[in-house]
């Protein structure tokens, strides 16, 4: 696996609150836009991968876009927690010759369709949607009573615990959302270009779930599509532009584990989904954290890049709250955090913008580049990638 | 990937038409079943494998037999046809060193639950519901106002141009059902244990679909559960049964196609998607149908056998009814076919009950063992399989 596939091509519509236009035309244009990116051609394609909750079928992008026949197409679930799975099962496809050159596509209205954010409609649901949306498991029902409806409820309980024990508050979270929309002011393609926010504002912002969530804290609901062309790294080489590597690719589902917010583990403060992830990226590509020249942090909500801070290995339990007020994650800090301004600040495209961005900041090509950048790491809860200057 | 996996185990529940419990239970007995199979503890599972309808969470599985941290889980998509998929993903775990030991499994009350061979809810059922269940693209709501509301239905377009074409009759299709049913009345593990079926009788039951299907050519809706258990042949190896080696393992969606039953190609009576995983399980494997000792046909559908059996090659365009009404497919012919009684006469489990007959004639453990089986063949139409005596 390690550095035999790598992101050769990168696309992406806008993003917005109302593409008003079909989540089809969003993916295939996504995918055209990789693919023009990189200048491999549709007929070489022969891999598409995208994740349970996309309404895209590959027969459908693959007929829009000029693919023809494919020998590799899968889907990989749990939501955003999956995010990097993707990149992981196009990089197996590549590295045992099961496919030469894979798209890896999201595309929806999330915001101008249906919102993730809302209560989930699990009752009028049948049972496969909630178990396949990566949304529930067979225990999900029972919690429903309680008021936990949403991703910001569910979430909390375990945010909150983790809050209470390292003496954490909202105001601490919203140091990175102060972050994130610091970097997404200056990204042109940011939902919240040019548009920083203070933490005044953002003490300011109404709860979404008191004590632990403002609504600074959530992050976007986007409309909009991304594609990423994974082929392999000596193909890449030989492409438009620099590839990025793929030195690693793991995701992890822990021992008596649940989705991303579960309530099952001994100690609800650990993230043991991601230290399982993070084991596996150490293990594959022989890099630690001191080689990390930046992070791409999943952050659906502020406190969840607490928690993988630590569950990476970037600072001890307990610690983010001091890393960040340390000034960690800034630009021109040892280790710069989502520096197109995450999930929060430049649109939520299921944790995928994260992969965009980590490639234009090994080409160079990034709205707040860094100067000097070999290894990038990113995280998505339940999975997570190392990409590297090729 | 070639011969680097194996399937080191199978396991599976009783099959019916009630079984009286959950999925889930079903689901992890079968799980059990296989990891006791071949020795293997549930703490040395580190992946799982399933398909996009199976409501089976891979957490809930994980957590009921005792299987801890898993850095491996996907799913595959488009229903039977990708049956043989599921294995490809998890010898590409093995292959790459993703996974060690990966269980795949399958369980559902198809028959005393959600009859797969009813009409399609679609109508009720919001988008996300119907675009991942595989049974449906974009088009499929402009064919249901024509009567397609069923796979039967959707199917038989193609079946019945491809009888046009090639002067095929349903009485032609019922001696396929007749050899699958003979098949199952030897297999005490068949639901149609002890029930040969007559040409008379099978040309006695009513129209399902006139004039391509009647009722003994549809296969059974099923209760039950099936588990695999893939490690690398090495492990398989010193395990207790001789490994079932995969040579080859392949998925193939065509160009500009549909899932299994699209009406797109050029010419309806060819096997598009079958003819793309033939060309990579040879080219995988190194084999040629000479080298097949026997084939397990997936046969939802009586016709589907004829039109598979010409796209692997095992005769030309046209020419399988001949090679039926030859004697091929016995027990005692060069190419015995679905030696368990196939999806017809012993279960309808996804067609994964195909790749467990496989695994037992190689090990010389079928109800109607061969005598000398070194290669099997395993098709589900958009996906198959070489499985090679280890």
């Amino acid at each position: 696996m390690n550095g035999s596939a790598a992101i050769a091509g990168i696309g992406q519509t806008e993003f917005s609150m109302d593409s008003g236009r079909s989540e089809l035309t969003l993916a295939c244009e996504a995918v055209s836009a990789a693919l023009d990116d990189c200048g491999v051609a549709p007929a070489e394609v022969d891999g598409l991968v995208t994740y349970s909750t996309d309404l895209n079928n590959e027969v459908e992008v693959a007929r829009s876009t000029g693919i023809g026949a494919l020998t590799f197409y899968v889907r990989t679930g749990y939501g955003g927690g999956g995010t990097c799975a993707a990149v992981l099962q196009a990089a197996m496809a590549v590295a045992t010759g099961v496919a030469k050159a894979v798209v890896v596509y999201r595309a929806f209205n999330e915001r101008s369709k249906t919102r993730y954010g809302r209560p989930q409609p699990v009752a009028g649901w049948p049972d496969y949607v909630r178990r396949n949306a990566g949304g529930g498991s067979r225990w999900w029902p029972w919690y429903l009573p309680f008021g936990l409806g949403t991703p910001a409820q569910w979430s909390s309980i375990v945010f909150q615990h983790y809050m209470h024990r390292y003496g954490v508050t909202n105001e601490d979270f919203g140091r990175y959302a102060v972050l994130a929309r610091t970097h997404a002011a200056t990204n042109p393609a940011a939902f919240y270009a040019g548009k920083p926010l203070s933490l005044e504002e953002h003490q300011g912002s109404r709860w979404i779930v008191e004590p632990v969530l403002r609504r600074y804290d959530c992050c976007l609901e986007s409309d909009g599509g991304i594609a990423l062309v994974i082929t392999s790294a000596a193909r890449a080489r030989d492409l438009r532009h620099p590839p990025a590597v793929i030195a690693a690719a793991a995701q992890g589902l822990a021992a008596n584990g649940d989705v991303v917010s579960n309530y099952f583990h001994d100690d609800l403060a650990r993230f043991a989904e991601l230290e399982l992830v993070a084991d596996q990226l150490w293990r594959q590509s022989g890099l630690t954290v001191d080689d990390i020249d930046a992070a791409m942090i999943y952050d659906h909500f502020s406190p969840i890049v607490f928690m993988q801070l630590e569950a990476i290995g970037f600072c001890g339990p307990g610690e983010a709250n001091h890393f960040l007020a340390d000034g960690y994650g800034t630009l021109d800090s040892p280790l710069p955090i989502n520096t197109h301004g995450g999930l929060l600040g430049e649109a939520y495209i299921h944790g995928v913008n994260h992969i965009t961005e980590a490639t234009r900041q090994l080409r160079g090509t990034a709205a707040n580049q860094l100067s000097s950048v070999d290894h990038v790491l990113v995280t998505a809860g339940m999975s997570g990638l190392i990409l590297s200057r090729g």
